[in-house]
């Protein structure tokens, strides 16, 4: 039984969509969950519904982090914040994984800070699953190290190939590094030594992959420095946001096209759906000595649902250990 | 009348589309354009149509740039390519702007070595019209630089916003560094030290910007070093590739969704058409000290006539001029 430590307080829709997340999950899955933070308002909320009362408990957390504050001071300053309790609580094992949808630099900051890197792992990366029109990769370093050096960006490429391989069932995940062209002369200082580096390893490196390719699903594994992948995120989001603005005004426009858009409301849905990096579950903080899992800062309850499936996911399939294995390997090398 | 000089053997449907896109220019304005190319390729092309004699000629040139063709090399070697020839006769003035759809880091190249900075610029950008939800930003630099300084990046907004009031038409137009986050103290060492550094200047500097505003019509000129430039323009091409590939796949579903398309086909293409930027003409090669234009590697006849036209705008709005007078301006500063 997998035990899950959640941050009751973190995220635009908290307790509120947390809790309901959390209880949903309870329901489906062989998972003892504690909620922590605020014990009257998460019992307010907890006390609306239905629940084995074995399967989930409270701990109680004083403070909130907010989403504005600023993630070293919050975590040095706020020890009893919800986001401080759950990844102390994680650190002291007393549950499997932690699941947070609060401030991502915190939780980033805290994963360092209170739970500590795996042995030999430089930086820990924000590795969100995203969407292509093939499937879904996974992109690190998604905002985690806006400056990066080769070193750091090899371990992410053993991780995310890890990732995939162990959760997403991708047979010898494709790695791929954002470049600006595919030759080898190419781009920064640091991609031309990392295209190098990562030549090296005993990894399915396919080498440079221009951004164009990305959507197209060229990779399974997408690596880059915390910068470029910031950009690569919130410019889909924004891509998305814009496409189906215009997608809407197109069947908006008369009678006949708002006619037409009955014929293919499910198809639209899903597309929309498939292109929707937050139905993808939450981003795995990778490098962390112990799981840790960013949900999105929007979480309504199912996507936090999805979040708590993924960490069992991420605790079911000893990813950190295959990390930790991995990691120490290629340390030798 | 503005003297046109085409690169008549640059691009992937060169000189076939080239000369067509020409002609069509040759007979809707008031220009002289110089085709400059090997003489029998292009003839063959020109003796297609009826045009007037006296506004389009030809100028033999023996060599041809690849797309493959290593940039500075090229430029050193190739002395005698269509590409050189062009931007040479640019420099001896035997024309008032260059146009070309052939290799991207040749003509920068050539940009710089054979046509020159504008005294007191540090770097030319490479500076395309993008679409926007709300209109069209101009986006630099995309890729002519990977590396960048604060000092190259003030030197982008000034001329980013020239070319957007000058050509575009857009009063006092807001200014955007992009950014992982709107506050100050967010991203990269660089980002940090051109943001404070953009505030200084007198432009319409909105400040940092996150990528998912982009699309969204965030800025009318978004400024950034042109690794995330690239990464920028190649994604929003290979996500507009993957949304029209899925909604297809809605509408060829089956006998109601194909009934569906009809209706609402002209909005799809007209959608297709806003979010396409080969639509937007070619990019300016900012920072030249005369104007180059970088036509779209795959231009068809009709990218290349409004390639064409944004030269002829570009000249008649005295945009190189408003840029020298304005760095010097500020370098005063």
């Amino acid at each position: 039984m997998v035990k899950v430590i959640v941050d009751a307080m973190g995220g635009d829709y908290a307790p509120l969509e947390i809790v309901k997340g959390c209880v949903d999950a309870a329901c489906d899955f062989d998972i003892e969950i504690t909620l922590v933070g605020q014990e009257d308002k998460v019992k307010a909320e907890l006390d609306k519904y239905q629940y084995d009362k074995n399967k989930i408990k409270i701990v109680h957390a004083d403070e909130v982090i907010g989403g504005c504050d600023e993630p070293t001071s919050a975590i040095r300053n706020k020890k009893n914040s919800s986001l401080c309790v759950a990844l102390s609580m994680l650190a002291e094992e007393k549950g499997d994984v932690c699941v947070s949808a609060g401030n991502t630099g915190a939780l980033i900051t805290g994963a360092t800070l209170i739970v500590k890197r795996l042995k030999g792992v430089r930086r820990v990366a924000l590795a969100p699953l995203m969407p292509s029109s093939s499937g879904a990769f996974i992109l690190l370093d998604a905002g985690a190290n806006v400056e990066c050096t080769s070193a750091f960006l090899k371990q992410f490429a053993v991780m995310g190939s890890i990732y995939m391989e162990k959760v997403m069932n991708v047979t010898n995940p494709r790695v791929g590094l954002v470049n600006i062209g595919e030759e080898e002369n190419k781009g920064t200082a640091l991609a031309v030594e990392t295209n190098a580096e990562l030549k090296k390893l005993d990894l399915n490196y396919i080498g440079n992959i221009e951004a164009r390719e990305i959507p197209q699903g060229g990779a399974d594994v997408v690596v880059c420095d915390g910068f470029t992948g910031n950009v690569i995120l919130k410019f889909m989001e924004g891509m998305g946001v814009v496409f189906y603005k215009m997608l809407k005004d197109v069947f908006y426009k008369n009678i006949i096209s708002k006619l037409a858009a009955l014929f293919v409301k499910s198809g639209i849905k899903s597309l929309k759906k498939t292109m929707d990096y937050t139905e993808y579950g939450g981003a795995p903080i990778l490098g962390a000595s112990k799981p840790v899992i960013k949900a999105h800062g929007n979480s309504n309850a199912k996507a936090f649902y999805h979040a708590v499936k993924q960490a069992v996911m991420l605790v079911e399939n000893g990813v950190i250990d295959e990390i930790k294995k991995n990691i120490e390997k290629f340390e030798v090398k």
